[in-house]
């Protein structure tokens, strides 16, 4: 008689995105001239680029002819890909090697599954607030123990809260923990860690023996040359971090998926030798994957060569606008501001006499703009709002306008 | 203090494919001039047809331009994708709805991950011989206990043996199990089950309330119109059965990478009431998945449109027709053929002083063909070889032409 997994039964009912949608979907039916502004969700509104089409097209070509035509690659990925990965990172002064890089169909999947490779009593870390596939996965994995609405969190996830007070990175944990994810810049509040920040986790994690899951989906949009881009810039983190990496944000492959994993050979766990960590995730990939699609690796490919990497780079700076004109509007008003300088995502002090959706509604009534509460990312995201800066430009400057004219902060 | 999930210790040795690989390589090392004929792993060489080509080609178009532009798509496929789906059950006489399907990147990751919606103590019965997925991915769940190599299985697992006594069908478990997992036809057997054979384990899922997952990844092979394609074809199958399709063999989407699952709202578990296995389904994707490539889905769209099934039956048909060639080229040489009449493989019997891995190199030391042994896919595929007939017409000709040549039975 089958049943289910009862860990299902633990997650905390993530009305977030639904919700929103809801509350839209009521203010538009009642309001049906009203032309609504989205600046909640971070999807790409940028077409792929030149290189990336061309990497496309000939492999549809290829895939044309019988002489040409492929089917199966490697489950890590094709090889010039990974390569080309390998020397993204060379130039950056991260030492990585083909065979600890494993391709995917996004940073999504792999920072959902990653946990997988662990022992199922591991004491997880997260930031809060934080993208909330960390805690879900963990959650149906039966590593949270119970949701406390109370607290809004987790009873046995450690939650490390990201604050005004330590401009929104955590404290190293006091209590011993097994991995650590930490994001940079971090989504919801695109701000990203210094080198020191990340020194400060590495030292730890290499005491600890515990692993850090660095998630560098956003890590295109560090313009600022202080930062580092990945973790493995920080000395030592071959030792102890899996870092995890998305072209969906710098290349527009949101709908293409196509992401990768570095799991460094040198990691240490407690019961496995050099390697260890590398093997599992290699076994995992195989035997639960098949690969990212061909066609997509085709774009990455190209993505990752000299145009491919130009263009994207322009693409980003074009976002990175976007969110140079939220701050500046919201700023202007008043408004006390965070993030969007290194990442495509504001986030903002709502105003003390209001909770995060009251601003929702708030700001959907007076300026018919959807963001996002930043209590939906966790316990510590109250009181704060994210707006997404991936748009086209007219859309942002008419979200932007709007707020700046019929917004009333009260 | 990190430590690893254990139970990928309790993998068994999975050395099929790299001892393959490893043999073959130190045969052409040894014997460079001899031109080495590959019937090994089921993996296509025709190109993509016409229709799909051009689906894909529209859609990198449309990706092209800021205003057609799309990012993320719903994590569970494009709409217009599952009604297509849906339509081509719907000429089978299966009834499924568009928010029971479930679009993926492919069987192997569906078939792996659909263990995780239920239960870590739930009985899981295989067919033997079959597909390693469904073991190993509850091996990793912990599901499977230990490997016990002199029966060549865990002894968790409840093994449904296949044998030429019951025409590689097995009989319906005579212990109460919890998933049931069923495929056909069957890889490595090559061998469809029949519509009564189907009933009887649909009869015994749903007096035990067992859930059966059927994997119908080879269903465009059958060309018997008495034997079933769908499990769904057969009634009472919504409420005990999980069906996992894919496009790989049949249009050519190895690399491209498209499948999906159906979870009928209608299927029953103890602990959940109507619907919640397709809730439980659609939280598990949202949360580890963010969709196929929007470049698989619109290739996949034409491929199942009109222009699209003819091309793909008309591939499907040239390796039937391999399929076909192997088998009568072995049965003239009086061995023993099984399977590769509505399905891409044919499962041989090895002489009775053989086992699989003598029969292995047997082939490949004298007609320098290579396949895969029996024994590699379960206990009961002992003293039986799998020949793919996924090549070049040519290719196929040569492989047969070299073993009725140079091949001694003794």
């Amino acid at each position: 008689m089958a049943k289910i997994n009862s860990n299902y039964g633990h997650l905390a009912a993530n009305y977030l995105f639904p919700e929103i949608s809801g509350r839209v979907a009521a203010y538009q039916a009642q309001h049906p001239n009203v032309r609504i502004l989205r600046l909640g969700i971070g999807d790409t509104t940028e077409p792929l680029t030149a290189a990336v089409l061309d990497g496309i097209r000939t492999r549809v070509d290829q895939l044309s002819r019988r002489d040409t035509y492929r089917g199966y690659g490697d489950s890590e990925g094709e090889l010039a890909l990974r390569r080309a990965i390998v020397d993204s990172y060379a130039e950056r002064g991260a030492s990585i090697e083909p065979d600890e890089v494993f391709v995917s169909d996004g940073a999504k999947p792999d920072s959902g599954n990653i946990q997988s490779i662990f022992s199922p009593d591991a004491i997880v870390a997260v930031q809060d607030p934080a993208y909330p596939v960390y805690v879900d996965t963990n959650v149906i994995a039966g590593r949270a123990g119970r949701f406390d609405p109370a607290t809004g969190g987790h009873d046995r996830i450690v939650y490390m809260p990201c604050t005004e007070e330590n401009l929104f990175f955590p404290a190293i944990p006091k209590q011993k923990v097994d991995l650590v994810y930490l994001c940079s810049p971090n989504n919801p509040t695109g701000m990203a860690a210094s080198r020191e920040q990340l020194e400060g986790f590495v030292h730890y994690a290499r005491q600890e023996r515990a692993v850090i899951i660095y998630d560098a989906a956003y890590a295109a949009f560090i313009r600022d040359p202080a930062l580092p881009r990945s973790i493995y810039e920080i000395e030592g983190a071959r030792e102890c971090a899996i870092e995890i990496q998305s072209l969906s944000k710098s290349a527009g492959f949101t709908g293409v998926r196509l992401g990768w994993s570095v799991v460094p050979k040198s990691l240490v766990v407690e019961d496995g030798g050099p390697g260890a960590l590398t093997r599992l995730w290699s076994r995992r990939q195989n035997t639960f994957f098949n690969g990212a699609s061909n066609l997509a690796q085709a774009g990455a490919l190209a993505a990752l060569g000299p145009e491919g990497r130009a263009e994207s780079r322009k693409v980003v700076d074009y976002y990175l606008d976007n969110a140079a004109l939220v701050r500046r509007t919201l700023t202007e008003m008043g408004m006390v501001c965070f993030g969007g300088l290194n990442a495509p995502y504001v986030w903002a002090r709502v105003p003390r006499t209001m909770k995060s959706w009251d601003f929702f509604d708030l700001l959907l009534e007076q300026a018919h703009v959807v963001g996002t509460p930043g209590s939906g990312f966790g316990p510590s995201g109250e009181g704060y709002f994210r707006l997404s800066a991936f748009g086209h430009r007219e859309d942002i400057q008419l979200a932007v306008d709007s707020i700046r004219t019929n917004l009333k902060l009260g």
